[in-house]
């Protein structure tokens, strides 16, 4: 019998002009379900493993009664309205499965971006697949089918669908803001981005999903999917994280605490903690690399991967001699404390 | 006599507050007319070369009557979309010519991101000085001269003006969406793009006008005006294809099929098919490198546009020397097939 | 007695749930008020050094009498809109003082965008920590503890509240749009930028607050707060000008006229008139040189900063040696006529 769920979220869906769900809101998805909530949303929804239905009138008076038995207490302040809406939905998995529809799709990027879930930790298997490539606009989600005559449409009453993103994320900011953060150009962090509390994401920083930030920090690069970056560290402008998804290598990127990646800098291997990227210097993992002791003397030659355990290096390329050299960095990075201490 | 146009459209466009044309919304412009409609199209408009008109109700009948014949099958959806509108027009074009009002600059725009022209195939001349500088807001394009006005009225009433874009040219996506193609920020495809089936722009990707993609391709870099990307390339985050329009070089770039420019990484020469360039290096087209055969042997010495047609090589900085080398490449890069097979 | 305001200018606020301005536009920021203006801004307000008052409807009937003496002459085109407002705000400073209160820091922010003060040439100190984090939303600007409701709200009638940026600074143009120019990507310049007569900023450009373009200038790369660009300058896609809030250096930078920085290419120190930094080139404040002569001969190994008013000086990477170098320029750059005669 199943006593625990992973997961469930009561949410709002869009539909497009065949009836097909296309984009789904969750408020409020929750993680670790107690038994008796666990039992109560199998009995009402009728499911067995993982998987979503629209909730009917009575299966929302079955969700409304069960407020009064004190279940579910923490969706009783959305849940009002979430039945409101046409199309509202209670999603679920027993297990961390693979999403195999868009509502489960949905709940696994809200589950990273709500801070439920870190990267790298919930199955995303087949993700792109599930996804809808959607016209995001100042009127909601429209599907590509329904989009040329939502377009003329307007048009014709003299107003026009501004379009924001066709793409099967969306921006992450439209479903859920967490705390403590900043994020200047809310276009280039998808839903599923986990931005951590203290998180400051500059008008040139990106957070694909699956990927982001543990706690306090600056950024103004690309955060690829899948690269997570550790508490104090900084990404300069312009720098680059590189991904696994297209083009990049197949060194899965991170980066630990209280790095300073410098502008226009990029990584294509794992860095440590207190390591220092100079600006403009793009370091990748079988780049072979002057190892130079405190005294600047040379230690050895090696790739950048095989010291990517090493703490408190700074990369630099030299710039009269042209190679690129790692040496110890006594000294660490602090991020200004007047820009993160407002959040 | 005139026997075949080069183009025409039906389109929507937008007054300012002195009655004067600021752009136009063309849902479906036609090349290559046959001589039936071209014949009819110069009668209602009584144009004779290149030109628009407002429609009038008495004009727009006669459209509809030539339905009825048969003629502009392929706009019977949009015509009446079209000329319900406040502002209907008829553009058109005998042979292609420098454009001199604003419907005609738009319809150049148009028949680009439509993929009626390819980027460099059309009389674009003089572009710049036709167009008008628009506040493209949330309730639509404004004139300058109308928006401090419009922005108080609207402060009055405790909304708020959103403005886009500041800018001569629109986005794209807000006039067509083409067939398999995701664009994650459409603040940076100009109208006048030519985007490729089965390109994915992403959040750092921009394309100029008169530039795009030939078919599938990943960019995450910058398409300067001109440039035009083959099929099966990546562009890399923030990599850079030099314009000739500011500051760049006056060599024309382009890239060829299946190349990788790296993250942070750039070109001011054309790159042939099958080449790489290393995340974080720019290579310039006066550039001197160092060319080595596949043994790793110096060949010559040679700058980098007089070898911009030997396909399949690798461009990277040499870490330890310094210097810039070229080398054959028998691999070659392959796109992610998840991410684009679902466009 | 205090005989000249600094400055001051009538605005509308918005307010959170709680019933606190969270932001305030200025249409007409004024300065250097005269003696009579000064002496009425007083006596209605109250106020006796630097603050704010929300007009009542009898401060407001005592502005609208004083027009009829001939004050504030230029502010009667835009006092009616504000006065109509559900929060009408009054703002002086006697003397430019460091702004303690929401409405003195969007003047601050007001007076840079209007060029009516040029960067690093007021008080702005305490800035970050009076501005509150704020949704800029397509309805406006919310407070973030007001979103979570806002959103649900908004899904359950079938709308989408679009965010597009969650921060301190706001977009310029969504306050002011300053004469000839373009910005093509609104969501990358603060308020609080000082844009130049003639500068275009393109997608990939970026403009922090207290920080901008003297006059007419091309920018598609990053001018970080505090830095001044010069007329005639030419910033390339994606480069950067090295800031001193976050994770750069301590050395402020600025760029002098006539300048042009690469693609990709950087700065770390001041960049005397008529330099160029070669494409993919970050150039740091310690960084060492080889300066040569106009043959190319070896003059001396400097430090960057230490050449930092030389003017009409290349710098590049030899692409051979892999040294960062540079030599005299005697040629220049010029901007692209077409392109900057238009805005």
């Amino acid at each position: 019998m199943i006593k625990e769920l992973h997961s469930y979220a009561f949410g709002i869906g869009t539909k497009n002009s065949n009836g097909e769900i296309i984009e789904v809101f969750y408020p409020r998805p929750k993680v670790d379900v107690n038994e008796l909530e666990t039992k109560r949303l199998l009995e009402i929804s009728s499911l067995k493993t993982a998987g979503f239905i629209e909730l009917s009138e009575r299966q929302a008076d079955q969700i409304r009664e069960s407020f009064k038995e004190g279940l579910f207490e923490d969706q009783a302040g959305i849940f009002d309205g979430v039945s409101a809406a046409k199309t509202s939905i209670l999603v679920l998995q027993v297990e961390d499965v693979a999403p195999t529809t868009i509502p489960e799709a949905y709940l696994k990027l809200h589950l990273l971006s709500h801070r439920l879930a870190k990267p790298n930790s919930i199955n995303l298997n087949g993700l792109f697949g599930v996804l809808k490539n959607i016209a995001w606009t100042n009127h909601g989600p429209i599907d590509l089918i329904d989009l040329p005559s939502s377009q003329l449409a307007a048009r014709a009453k003299g107003e026009m669908l501004s379009i924001d993103s066709v793409d099967k994320f969306p921006r992450m900011t439209n479903y859920f803001v967490p705390s403590g953060v900043r994020i200047a150009d809310t276009s280039r962090v998808r839903l599923g981005a986990y931005i951590g509390d203290g998180t400051t994401v500059m008008h040139e920083g990106f957070v694909n999903f699956n990927a982001g930030t543990e706690g306090v920090a600056m950024i103004e690069g690309r955060i690829s999917a899948g690269v997570l970056v550790g508490s104090g560290s900084d990404l300069g402008g312009s720098s680059s994280t590189m991904g696994t998804l297209s083009g990049g290598g197949t060194e899965l990127v991170s980066v630990g605490e209280n790095c300073l990646i410098g502008a226009n800098a990029g990584i294509g291997f794992p860095l440590a903690d207190g390591c220092t990227i100079e600006a403009g210097l793009y370091v990748t993992a079988g780049m072979k690399i002057n190892r130079l002791d405190e005294n600047g003397v040379l230690i050895e030659v090696v790739k950048a991967k095989d010291i990517s355990s090493v703490k408190n290096l700074v990369f630099r390329r030299n710039s009269l001699s042209g190679n690129v050299e790692c040496i110890p960095d006594a000294s660490s990075i602090s991020l200004n404390e007047e820009l993160h201490s407002h959040n």
